[in-house]
């Protein structure tokens, strides 16, 4: 879909919420529904079609070149800059992004444009956002790709070995992710080992890999914007049998997840699917978080897959399904892939084996 | 200074507020003051010196580990626990970051705590954060190290070179900053060669480094927090007439920023003599972008320096001086420097030679 058409797709809900525009600043927002991708910019979406995006600037030559289709004012107070241009267009209502834009934002706004009455736009392009296009599935699918590529490297390299530490092996994997063109890495990657690989956020440390250990590496590459997502674990030496339990116990727990996934269904629902099975076997104290989140132009978008989440599954959602259970002191495992929701079966974007991986 | 003694600093602005407490959401913030790094947490600082860390079950441990002084509260929903808390305690007034906290935001806030006044804390934590202390300047100081000899190696192992392209370039660049201790880089690494030089903030393209070229590299490297940030300007074989004026102005221009700095002198005084100097010298239309900025735990951060930049500049300030020229179509040069002003004269943090290399 081109950008004029997530647009038009965002004009339809102007009309849902009776306002003749509609104020876009969280900044992924902006690049979603106009491509351009520099760092302050905020765009004016009317319903008479006359969108118009500001910049400073810093950035004239790439938001001529990005957003070529669109009108451009280059201003560095955009936000206070496209409200008084609504006001002057006689617009008497304006919606506006009440979970980006400040307290205090909202107060210049106010001062800016007094006659203009403020509604919130709330999640709107969030909500759009969470159904992929194909062209968006596709940079998913290369930002996966070369996740897959840079792990099954560091693992042929020997990169995972007893006396690396867990910081040179996190280097290591956001190199090869760079050289394979990722263009950043998705987050801080994660690699946790030994007693490391209980705590769920772990930040890499000097600590050395030991024979015995279970390695958790969560990380991604972003690939024109779009995120990967994936979480291996893998076991140094000979498994132990509590080792083998607590994969095989996640491992299933990630398939029931994964077969639960379908249009229509209750985000909740998947939760509560992997959840039972991880209850059920003793470990529900030791699965302290949600079970997966949508995936695109942000790590973390909508839809939430956890106990409390609202809403259903929709077709072309990507999202992650990532169940882990952690035994603290000793060790814990977390599997996690990126999928999109498909009318017939899950697509899956991250294709590394999840059968456990001796080193 | 440790980071009771930065909310005991805190502490005296809120009786200046005459208010009893402070929540604090900014999470760059929170970890000035407290030194918990995790994703999710607010901070309530009270003036009866009960002081409160919020964050949720994924942090429990690191923040036992992070802010052990502190009295802490596992709870994911921090603000609403804080502010709740401080109602509960018989407070009638309560302070809050009004440019971080969203619109969406305060309204929970207030149907969390309907008694409870809310009054702008407005940007006291980020004034104190402008002024470092020499614990932090070690930091910035490491960080800058690591970014010094990053494009030392990269030019010594010949990596800019006819024929290499910007993102290869980059990648190359971000991977000696990670191998040489950066726990991340401090921001998307600029590469812009030939005429994608003359864009002030070019993302790395494919385009290959061809002879002639002005190669503009700006990066930094993060270590425990503190951002380094740092531009030079190379050119691929013998520079053209054109090409020296340009760097000889920018160069210039850079020592004038720098022989600026100093206690009391006004930011906007600063940016002033710069823009005079490439104004007389008929470029001030090239020069589209303010000369520096405040750098610390984030990569911008107070004091800005600029034409209508407010405030003085204030002995212990790190910032940025990076003045540039941009021919559209033809190249452009940036310089800048990393920097801390103290009484005598400023101290340079970025150490690589300003001297035009030529490759």
């Amino acid at each position: 879909m081109t950008h004029a058409g997530r647009r038009a797709l965002l004009r339809a809900r102007l009309a849902d919420l009776d306002v003749p525009a509609a104020l876009v600043t969280r900044l992924v927002n902006v690049r979603y529904l106009t491509g351009f991708t520099g760092s302050n910019a905020a765009l004016l979406v009317a319903a008479d079609g006359r969108d118009v995006l500001a910049t400073d600037g810093r950035y004239a030559t790439q938001s001529a070149q990005q957003a070529a289709d669109l009108d451009r004012v280059i201003d560095r107070r955009v936000l206070t800059h496209l409200a008084d241009r609504a006001a002057r267009a006689g617009l008497r209502r304006l919606a506006y992004e009440s979970h980006q834009v400040t307290v205090d934002g909202l107060h210049s706004l106010r001062e800016a444009t007094p006659g203009l009455e403020l509604i919130s736009l709330n999640s709107a392009v969030e909500e759009l956002r969470s159904v992929k296009d194909e062209a968006e599935i596709d940079l998913l699918r290369r930002a996966c790709a070369i996740a897959d590529r840079a792990l099954a490297e560091l693992i042929a390299a020997g990169g995972i070995r007893t006396g690396r530490s867990e910081l040179r092996i996190a280097h290591d994997l956001d190199s090869r992710m760079l050289e394979l063109g990722a263009e950043a890495v998705s987050f801080g990657t994660i690699v946790a080992s030994g007693p490391n690989s209980a705590i769920p956020h772990h930040a890499p440390t000097g600590r050395e890999i030991e024979p015995g250990d279970f390695v958790k590496l969560d990380f991604g590459a972003t690939f024109a914007g779009y995120h990967s997502d994936m979480t291996r674990t893998v076991v140094i030496g000979r498994p132990s049998q509590w080792q083998r339990e607590v994969y095989d116990l996640v491992a299933t727990a990630q398939r029931i997840g994964t077969e639960a996934l379908g249009v229509g269904i209750e985000c909740a629902a998947v939760d509560a699917a992997v959840r039972n099975h991880i209850a059920a076997a003793g470990h529900d104290e030791g699965y302290p978080h949600g079970l997966g989140h949508g995936v695109g132009l942000e790590i973390h978008e909508a839809p939430m897959l956890g106990p409390s989440a609202a809403g259903r599954l929709g077709d072309r959602m990507a999202i992650t399904i990532e169940p882990g259970v952690y035994l603290e002191g000793r060790g814990g495992v977390r599997i996690e892939d990126t999928l999109v929701v498909r009318a017939q079966r899950p697509e899956l974007l991250t294709m590394t084996t999840k059968d456990l991986c001796v080193i």
